[in-house]
């Protein structure tokens, strides 16, 4: 197997007969020790973290799935921390695509002269470009268009699966008394057809999820939904 | 007349009748010193700077008006360096709309992953927030109704005058031999119809304009365009 990328949380292997085996690693993004979902650094190491965002991922993907929601998911292997995956373009290269049911994080920080901490917002999506750099910085459906890094119809195709699959996610939730303020998902083409589809993966490291009023943690909140 | 807001480059007076008073300042927006149409402070005080300001605006202004473009112009005294203008509600506490003829600006500290310095762009218009403290944060059609800030038909009125106004200067300049790479201007809803129409000012300190590839400081362009 030849490792074909090393990323924060997970390496990427390409396999014979073109698929792709992510290896979940144990490290999550967050700054000084601490998890942060919108994160551009590796905070710290939780043993365990990569098979739990494994399970999630694989759970939530087989959901999708069944709605007939285009992912790159194939099949998973818990015992060695991987999943097998389509082969995928990325948009540029790559984008974050934030959906958010509440106004917490980076919405916050910048808008936060017109919204309240935690203010609930309509399924609000945003992309940013991975640019650690430049501060993965926000960008509009026509800034993609006008560098040539997705076409307006595809922004359109991306944007409603963004609030498919959050609202998927965001109801799987509210059935185990969970509140999902945020999800952050990556989008590629699929290798073989060139049709946008859900990448990377679904799990506690890329949303942030509330109990009544307080934050749940990735691996805390894997053992709520799964169990 | 009553003074109702000190601004960075202009004082606004009440006058009656329900008109307002521009009056242009000598100051500048830099850093250090050095003249920055994108920033947020007063960099240095150049005198006849308001003069200057305030005889590009008229100009521009006028020709606006000989095309049926709302803006809130009625008339300006330059012995006085003041402006009347029809008064006008702000969206929200105030929005910079900047078109894009060339990449350069804010537009290549963010984008530069995607573009080289000086691209032409395809008149590309975005959006941010006036807000200092969050370092005027862009924000999509989408973020600025979420926030109630304004609809998505005034967005798009107000991308289309901006396309237009932008392209008034452009050709205008054209005609000299100088290139407008980008301009920043402001809106605001009329106080009597609430439409959307044009406010602030038009002037060297809102816009980036070279010739033969050499940026013109804002007093030498009024000379060359006035000329």
């Amino acid at each position: 197997m030849e490792l074909i990328y090393q990323g924060k949380t997970k390496d990427v292997y390409k396999l014979e007969g073109g698929n792709v085996l992510l290896k979940f690693k144990d490290d999550v993004t967050g700054e000084d020790g601490v998890f942060d979902p919108g994160a551009n650094t590796v905070g710290l190491t939780i043993e365990g973290a990569g098979k739990s965002g494994l399970r999630m991922t694989k759970y939530f993907f087989v959901k999708l799935a069944e709605k007939g929601i285009p992912t790159h998911y194939v099949d998973a292997n818990i015992d060695e921390v991987s999943m097998e995956v389509k082969a995928a373009t990325m948009f540029g290269k790559g984008l974050e695509v934030i959906c958010r049911y509440r106004a917490v994080g980076s919405f916050l920080r910048r808008y936060g002269a017109y919204c309240e901490e935690g203010q609930p917002l309509d399924a609000f999506v945003e992309v940013t470009l991975k640019d650690d750099d430049r501060k993965d910085p926000p960008i509009s459906k026509d800034g993609l268009a006008q560098l040539g890094i997705l076409t307006k119809e595809e922004y359109d195709t991306l944007e409603a699966l963004t609030k498919q699959i959050s609202d998927v996610v965001k109801e799987e939730l509210a059935v185990k008394g969970l509140e999902l303020y945020d999800i952050k998902l990556e989008f590629g083409r699929d290798g073989a057809t060139g049709d946008v589809m859900l990448i990377d993966e679904i799990s506690g490291g890329n949303m942030r999820v509330y109990k009544d009023g307080t934050y749940i943690p990735p691996m805390d909140l894997e053992k709520l939904v799964l169990a």
